[in-house]
């Protein structure tokens, strides 16, 4: 019996909409899915480029204006892979036309904008879910399993990091469809939003809420050309962003960010520290995840380094055989299958309203870099 | 334009039918490629789960007997991705109807199979290849093009390794469709066949021929039940096999392989140290490749972990952004790229007559692992 | 011809006093020295492990109050291994004696007392030196070298921690012989002054002065038994403490110690990125100084693990051959030999007035942690 | 009560020298010990550098003949420093004369040799010990300890490599005092003797003895200068050495060194597979011992990096705290220890009689290296 189809207009065809397209391609092909994904049509207003991407992912139809998407009746899901400034006006009006809607992170360029996102997909009763795909990584699904199932004990500390390097040069410009993620219009923040904003969403998704923060926030590069004015223009973004903050549990939590950090590529870490046993985890190093285990004899005591790969780890029963690695790309597959075994039962997180709790931190964050202040950040 | 089509016949849909049908499935998405790859049909006798295979894969249609995929005018290539033992019935036949043919690796259970194999596909004038993924590991073929570069210089040693862990178990039984690598009947050796032949391989493409080989094999488990006599039998495979190498330039290998290294899963490792310069790869850090250049400034000298995810580095201009991690499965996608890029060109490498040479090796290794002596290897 | 002797006055036998037993001991062996240090004598209220203690190390003689030590004609340097709440009488009585004095580190327990030392020994004109022993492992040695040879450009990021996890048991006694260090009256402060100090000793030396920074502190284990007072008692240090600051260079500092890090027993790091190069450190395995150069090759470029073990690297030409380790005690070796060496010349650093400058930060972030605002530091 | 005494005559005063003596010096310091030993005298030819050398480490007198030093009362132990050449009668004499005997690796030249100086030292009577020190790293000592409490249970494989670079230079020269390692009238064999050795010494510790050997031997530069005939010489020794093997317990066994892997110092690394559990140990990182059990929890499996410096590690409860390093040299200072400390109880391993299994050892596999059989090594 042929199954129920989700017939998904894209909008975007960037990096992320790259990502969402291979996901949904994929997904059916390795994971048990509830309904088959259709890749309808992608919005974009270059078509040009647009018919290309939709030939090469086999996208049946584009159209110029995501507003047309929206419209048609074909179209059961909207997934926002656009830039940050337009996930707001999209999905407001994705769901209001009883849409479900996907959205690349962060949600909102600010916790206003993302609190009425929130109120739209809720009025709207449709599934909503926000592109926070780390959590899918099987080695940090394991962690979460791991600390769920109370391994670690009362918890102690919580440091993440995100560390690039690609912004270094001066005349890298601003702005334009490469570049947008320095025109803080356009992006809303700079590592604030996109790179801490995945460090938070994992931390609270493993160690609970974040109740204050304080920052520290630096613009190195002050002026570069933009891509759109052709003028030099003030860099309004925050080059490097790091807090320190104090979890609902009781634990201290230290983040930081940069594009500034010479020989790091993606370095997203983190560490999580318990009375009985800690976790460590590196986006460079994908498939392990490090535990050091309390309980373990004495003198046998260390980190070990599992290797997530075996069939009983968290998604990679789906895959290849012990000892062979998936990517960076197999965690939106992941989220893509878990988005649509979850549409007639549990809903899989993070939501709409759980991607909002995140933009309140990363506000709080910005704002404290202004104040120097402790901020509530809930 | 419409490309011209490549029409794929699959054999199988174990294992290596996924990752083979994936890599043509997602080979066009992510490279430019001078003809279109189609899952045309597949062929396999439990036709219940072929067509399960095949509705999932995208396969147009499915046949129980492979010589009717032979026998079709609408396929250009068959693809065996069926056990050992079929290898060089089916890939004779296909190349004498005029098809192109790719075969997993090893080639033959023997080099006698394989040298008639080369003689089929040679006298009908076929493009062939043979599945060695590992060479189109971003990482090991940036490996190569160092060595192509002469960065090394005069060549001492090299050693590689593939240890993994999966048939310590004594319950364990031998042959039947998961477990036919233990039935020496279907797979012609143990962990020489199947595990060093990847090593030798990749040895011989970055460090030339092998002339001579003294091995040590071993059988661990000498008595196994069968999964299709339901009989406890003995086992006719090689465990373990290691051995000892001189290369046509003068250097000197080391290799082992088992299936009895605790801990390992897949750790296929190699290590080629030069004069000038040396280079490492591990594939449980697949991304990574090694390398300590003594041209640098004495006391700043160090192995430096290049990590292999810029635009800049073999075929990952095609996938993510920096520091963004494929897996082993894009081997196999770049291997489907390349050959398909190879056909009105330059070959891609690994052909047949390739891969006839690595069994010429491996036969030797059998050989000296019973006679103790030194045997030729090519 | 005989050397002139540094007859060596001893305060304290624990810990601290057999590393600079061992240091005195070991550094005239591996060392070409400008004097003969000499273990004179030794101070010690418990006479009894005191008399133990200087035969086992060779000390001439033992006295029971450390006043006796000063007004001893025969004795030229004051090493003050005791604990941090007599430093700063010790020293200055020793200072105002004439002697030469060496402190263990934090100076004082307070910038206070630690302005209060700088004056007695730049008043009586003495030689005088703390033991920030981490200076002097070869590899941090050598990254100093790098940075004061502008390898690395203009800073944008420095960052350290030092993660313990022995406190973590509640029922763990404060005060005492052994446990001191978490007596408040003693220590003065928990982790900043034992841990943060390090790092901020470091940081300065590499990276120049710290204006500004913002902490936080916490105390998780909030009462303990006292091993004086028999009692349970509100603890008064600082359990874990991490703080946030601006270096007079422009740029930013994270750092964070802990005694709640499970699975750390002394993992001190530090990270420094600039514009050209970035280098990493880590006492677990103090023989490596990683390092990034982004002038290398783009292709090639990838964190260098450079094995400080060479001859040609800061004070192994001493020691034994290529790739054999020293540990951890030849760092205050190195510092003995630094301060007699630099007795006749150029001090060797830090002296006390370098000490006080991390008692300033230390104090600024004790202060941060209560007023959640951003403080001075210098 | 004064402890009675130690007295020890050196031979040599080289690198070996320094270890030896400042293992001697160290014991006492930090080890409880049966007797206190007196580094008494010293004996070279060269009395100027011995001079010198005597008055850093302390030493009473010095000898220009060794025999000087054999007829003296007033030494117990004959502690023989000198290279290989000279082992064999120095040893002889020494028990002869009724002193105790410590030797440096190898103990002969050859088994016939080592053959001899066992009998010599049994006939006698003599206390007596093999410098093996790589036995007496915490971490490895460690390894024996969990072998022996059965934690790996059937054993697979022994693998272990000894690595370095330092003589790749052609323009190097063979013989003289820095350099008679090159020199095989004076060393006896090349890497075969010097680094092959100490891993057949752990190997056998760990898992018991060595049947058979095939063996591949390679000498890379063939001429060199020598430094004492002053002419360009055939180069006698094995530059690298590898060879396979049998063990009596079933298990196979892999072993290579070489002078010629550039980027490795002295990079020994072993590896033993049981059924039960893994182990892996590296010089170079010599504080941590490896270990993979396979009975933990399934999907929490991992390779652990004990860090061996707690106080319930193998000597490391002498030293400092959790977490601080000791390096090579200890391992001297532990085998001192360990030899006073069995002086009147069961004696302390390797003894000549030990050492002279590995030499059988080495001599297959010199002999292999020419013969391309298996031979017996026992």
């Amino acid at each position: 019996m042929a199954k129920e189809k989700l017939r998904i207009g894209m909008v975007g065809y960037g990096f992320m909409g790259r990502t969402h397209s291979n996901a949904f391609s994929q997904a059916p092909k390795f994971f048990d899915l509830d309904r088959e994904p259709v890749l309808t049509a992608i919005a974009a207003r270059n078509t040009e480029r647009a018919e290309e991407f939709a030939s090469n992912w086999g996208y049946g139809s584009v159209e110029s204006d995501w507003r047309a998407l929206i419209d048609r009746d074909d179209i059961d899901l909207i997934d926002i892979a656009a830039p940050n400034n337009v996930h707001h006006e999209i999905a407001i009006a994705a769901a209001e036309a009883g849409k479900m809607v996907m959205c690349e992170k962060p949600l909102g360029r600010t916790a206003a904008e993302s609190s009425e996102m929130v109120a739209a997909v809720e009025k709207a009763g449709v599934s909503n879910m926000v592109w926070y795909n780390y959590r899918r990584i099987p080695a940090v699904t394991h962690a979460k399993h791991l600390i769920d199932a109370g391994k670690l004990g009362r918890i102690f500390h919580y440091r993440a990091q995100f560390l690039q390097d690609w912004t270094i040069a001066e005349d890298l410009p601003q702005g334009g469809e490469a570049l947008w993620r320095l025109d803080v219009d356009v992006a809303g923040s700079g590592v604030t939003g996109d790179l801490l904003a995945h460090c938070i969403d994992t931390a609270m998704w493993l160690n609970g809420g974040i109740d204050t923060v304080t920052a520290m926030t630096e613009t190195f590069v002050k002026e570069r050309p933009h891509n759109i004015t052709g003028k030099v223009e003030p860099v309004g973004i925050d080059d490097a962003s790091a807090f320190m903050a104090r979890f609902g549990n009781g634990s201290l939590g230290l983040f930081e960010a940069t594009r500034y950090a010479r020989g790091h590529k993606a370095l997203y870490t983190f560490e999580i520290n318990g009375e009985n046993a800690s976790l460590a985890w590196d986006l460079h190093d994908l498939t392990r995840l490090s535990m050091f285990d309390h309980s373990d004899e004495g003198t046998e005591r260390g980190w070990r380094s599992i290797h997530v790969t075996d069939g009983e780890h968290p998604y990679m029963g789906n895959w290849w055989v012990p000892g062979l690695h998936i990517g960076y790309a197999e965690s939106f597959v992941h989220q893509a299958a878990d988005f649509i075994n979850g549409l007639d039962g549990t809903a899989a997180a993070p939501t709409f309203a759980d991607a909002h709790q995140t933009d309140l931190v990363t506000d709080a964050v910005l704002k404290s870099g202004k104040t120097g202040q402790w901020e509530n950040a809930s």
